[in-house]
Formats: structure tokens, C-alpha cells, sequence
């Protein structure tokens, strides 16, 4: 059994891989909520979706979110009444975010929808939110924008697609985290893992909001040992999105060196690539241990192989 | 002024031919809510959308709901996924339910979203909804069907779209009518009115909820003088949809004198087709006026020439 948290795009990669070299459904995947949103009357998880669209072999590898594809007719439509067009809905897309919006208005849990949505879209992998409540995570902006001067604590998706993130933060916070409950199965996960994999997804916006979730961090602190993450940071550098800059805002080195200390009370083995070589020992200093590979998917051989080396890396 | 009291596709058309003889802004449209519902978490209000999209002349002449040139890639793909699809909503036609949801829960009224979108698509009527409270048509069906045993009760698109109104019905209920305030604007333009025109809808489920709605009906049978209808019902049957039947087995006789007898309290004037001109007399013992000329309006210009005959027929 392996257990993989997981943001979006990185985390979608690094599971494409793990597929290829055990099989599937010994593999559950603990995915980030703090992302999700209400648009259009629609419950948004863009990180779900970017899992689960990546599984089922659809996503969109251009963008990086969506469907590939794509067709956008009720966007355009929209966009011709005025409404709010800037978070992109494709019109495959829309069918999820009807779906799921429909479930849970008649009851169900966030966890029951992405279990079915998984099963319609064939996919064997075992998609657990991290928890069934809302949590939200808040953006406080450093600099003025168009919505609001500076200070002003904005929603996740305003910060990361309204603006680009293209602006300075000065803090996060994960709403509703504190009454959160892990969602049905998230701990049980935890605890039966042979091997816990941290994706190399946001430390602070994807893996954030799922340690804010109560009893997530300790029980990863209580694995320790088995926990291998794979730096998000590549030569000081996000590979995809503002992993870099938020670190650098938010006080923590950007570099495989700032992972480590993030990570260092409740990770053991940390993967860094092979340009940060040179880094190994300062790593090492922080807490986990240090593992040396390739960690840029750009192809899905290349996916396979990082997974054989997290698989491999457990101490 | 004119006021129109509207359910779909009879009052859509009849709408378009009252904006070819009189100034469209001095026209007020008072439209049904108590087809309204929620799927896929989405507020759907199915007669204001056939009134509006009819105003815009983007209307699906065919299906008499919808959208012209609609496509379909959001519900296709949401029946791949299992999803409810048995209420078809076309790609152009969610980008309305995405606006007016996203705007009711952000707080504004059905009214205050009816006209941003009726001003957004050019239509210078002004289109009331009957309320902005939730008023919903619940029906209780005479038959077993899929939905349950003969005496169950559903929501009016159960009946009207899911069973295809094929089902002999037992009972009507406006379910949240007693609680309901009139719209800002339904009672005050139904005081200033001129001529008040009760389009041809189904005198149960269209104009029933509206007259549901407390202060409607009075305000009506204050201004009987002035209001005028035309008949839904031709030679015995409905145009179109199961007003016929539905007065059969609600215990009115499905004619043009069973709608005399319904409306008798609050209608000055019938308008009924030369088809049923041998039941003027009877018409006008039941209480209004009668008036016969032609109301099937299969062309813009029936449809205008009804128009006109109307607003001359006030007595």
C-alpha cells in the first residue's frame, strides 16, 4: 500500500508514474481541497480534477488544468452576458463541476462524489479529499491590486488565476482548517502506508492545507521514517507556478534546502534533482535523508522512473 | 402601459407579437416561477428563459425551449459519466443558469437577475418574475410510476419533462405560494396597467402559480375590466403541452368555456379562437366578454394581428 499527497499538476505527474510501477489500486491519493471553490453556484476542486482528468488520460498537457480538447461554448456564452469568465470552465470540464455540485447539494460527501467520479472515469487509484469540510485557503496580498490595497486577504483561485499570481504575498491562511475533520479513510491511509509520497506539488498552498488538516500532521510525523518527498524546487526554481516566490515572501529559502526544513519534522527521505546535487549535505543537515535523481517529468518514462526511485528511497 | 401575464412558449409568442404593435418598454411581462428548479445545483427558471430567448429571437423555434443552433458537449459528456441528463440543458443555455446562479448566491433577487440578463441580451420588455420567493408546482400523479406509486407527489419537471406529461395528474400544489410576496413591481404595474393581457399559457400550471402568489389575484379581480385573455385552449385542446388534459382531470371541461369559468372572477375579456366561435354565447354566460378572431399564431404576423386584437378588445 502507498499513500501520495497531492496538489495539482506535479502531483498528477508523479501519480502517472507510480501507476506505471505498482499497480494502481494499492495506491490511494490524498488530494488538496484548500483550492476548491464556489463559482457559478458550481463547487470547484481543481486539484481533484486535475488528478483525476490526468488518470483518465485527459487532461490537458498544454495548460497543465482541464480537458483536453476542450471546447468552450458556455464560456464564450458567458462571456458575451458579462459574467465572470476569468477562472476557465471548458464545457467537458462543466459536466464535472454539474456532477459533482448535483451529489453534494442532494447530500453526499466530498469524498462519496470523487469516489464516483474516479470509478465513472475508470480510474483504479484510490482519490481521498483531505477532508470532507471546507477549508479554504486565504491569500493576504503584500501590494495593491485591482482587488483591494495591500493587506487585503483574497481567495485562493483570485490570488492564483485572477491575478496570475503575479503578486507579492504577505500570508496564508487555511479557513476552516481547524474544524476540519480528516475526510473517511485519510488516517487509516496513513497509518497502513508501506510508503507515504509527498509529491513535488506547492509546499505551502498544496501541502499546506492538507497538514492543517487536525491529526494529518501527526500522523505523518508519526511515519516519519517511510515519508519520501520529492522537492517541488529544482535549482532554487518552481518548476510549474509561484512555489519560489511564495516561499521567498513568506520567510523560507526557495531551494531543496527550504524544502528540507519545511518538511523536516514529519519527512525522512527527500528527493532532490540532480541539478541540486551540490546541495546534498546541507539537506541532510535539516533532518531527512537525501536521495539524488532525476526529478523533472517530462516525458511519462521519465515519470516512471522518479517513481521507481521514491518507491526505492523509503529508509 | 401594458401588462402581460406569462407562462412559456403560448406567452413567448405572444409577447413577440405584442413588441410589433406596441412600444416594447411600455410592455411589463409578469412571468411563472412555479416551473423553477434546482439541478445540478443550478437555478433553472425555465419560462423566464423561453420568454427571454424568444425576446432575443434566439429562441429554438422546433423544440419551443432552448436555444437556436444549441450544442450539446456538457451533457453528453455528463451522460458519459452517469449523470441526471433527463432535463436536456444545451451549452449556450447553462451559460444563463451559470449567471443567474452564480448571482443569486451572491445574493441578489431572481428579479434583479432577470433584468440583468433580459437588458444583457437587448430585450427592452420588462420581465418580472411572479415573486422572488421560491414558489415550486408540485404534482400529485394518479398512476404508478418510476417515480412511485399512484398518489405520489413530484416537482412539476417530474412530471413535465421526466414522464413527458403522459401521467393523469390528481393534484396541484404551489408548494411555498402562501409565504411568497409578489415581485418588486408586479403589484404596481398591475395598478398602472392599461390593458392587462393573460397570454395563452396553461391556466393551471402557468397562470395558476401566479395567481398563487398572495395580493395577485386580487389585484387582478380589482382591474377585471381591463384584463384580457385568450384562450389556450382551441376546439378542445391545448396547443401545445397538457392544459387539455390536465382540466379534464382537475374537474374543468377542457373548452374555452371551462376557461371562462376558471378565469370568470378576474377576466373581463376572452379572446377565443373562430374555430370555437359557436361557444361565444356560452363563453359569455360564464361572466366575460367574448371576443372571436384567430389565435393560433403560427407566424410572426398571426401573432401580431392577435396582438392587436387584443389591446383593441379592452371593453
Amino acid at each position: 500500500m502507498l499513500v501520495a499527497l497531492c496538489g495539482g499538476v506535479g502531483a498528477a505527474r508523479m501519480l502517472s508514474g507510480l501507476v506505471r510501477v505498482v499497480p494502481p489500486d494499492t495506491i490511494t491519493a490524498i488530494v488538496n481541497v484548500g483550492d476548491d471553490m464556489e463559482m457559478h453556484g458550481l463547487h470547484i476542486s481543481p486539484d481533484i480534477d486535475t488528478v483525476t482528468y490526468t488518470l483518465a488520460g485527459m487532461d490537458n498537457q498544454e495548460t497543465g488544468w482541464g480537458v483536453a480538447g476542450e471546447t468552450w461554448t458556455v464560456m464564450g456564452e458567458l462571456a458575451r452576458l458579462g459574467g465572470e469568465d476569468w477562472f476557465r470552465l471548458g464545457d467537458r470540464d462543466l459536466a464535472t463541476h454539474l456532477y459533482r455540485t448535483g451529489s453534494l447539494r442532494s447530500g453526499a460527501t466530498l469524498s462519496a462524489v470523487t469516489d464516483e467520479l474516479r470509478r465513472r472515469r475508470g480510474i483504479a487509484v484510490n482519490l481521498l479529499p483531505a477532508t470532507d469540510d471546507p477549508v479554504r485557503t486565504r491569500v493576504t496580498l503584500a501590494e495593491a491590486t485591482g482587488l483591494g490595497p495591500a493587506g487585503t486577504e483574497v481567495a485562493f483561485q483570485d490570488y492564483f488565476v485572477r491575478l496570475r499570481h503575479e503578486v507579492a504575498v504577505a500570508g496564508l491562511r487555511f479557513d476552516g482548517a481547524e474544524k476540519a475533520r480528516p475526510a473517511p479513510g485519510v488516517l487509516e491511509a496513513l497509518a497502513a502506508a508501506d510508503t507515504i509520497v509527498v509529491c513535488p506539488s506547492n509546499p505551502l498552498v498544496s501541502i499546506g492545507p492538507l497538514l492543517a488538516v487536525p491529526g494529518v500532521r501527526d500522523a505523518l510525523v508519526g511515519r516519519r521514517p517511510d515519508v519520501v518527498a520529492v522537492s517541488p524546487i529544482v535549482a532554487g526554481a518552481a518548476l510549474k507556478g509561484p512555489a519560489d516566490r511564495l516561499m521567498a515572501e513568506l520567510g523560507t529559502e526557495p531551494s531543496v534546502v527550504g524544502v528540507a526544513r519545511l518538511y523536516a519534522p514529519w519527512v525522512g527521505t527527500l528527493v532532490i534533482d540532480e541539478a541540486d546535487a551540490g546541495h546534498a549535505m546541507s539537506v541532510e543537515a535539516e533532518g531527512p535523508r537525501c536521495i539524488v535523481a532525476p526529478t523533472v517529468m517530462g516525458t511519462p518514462d521519465a515519470a516512471a522512473a522518479l517513481a521507481g526511485t521514491v518507491i526505492d528511497a523509503r529508509g
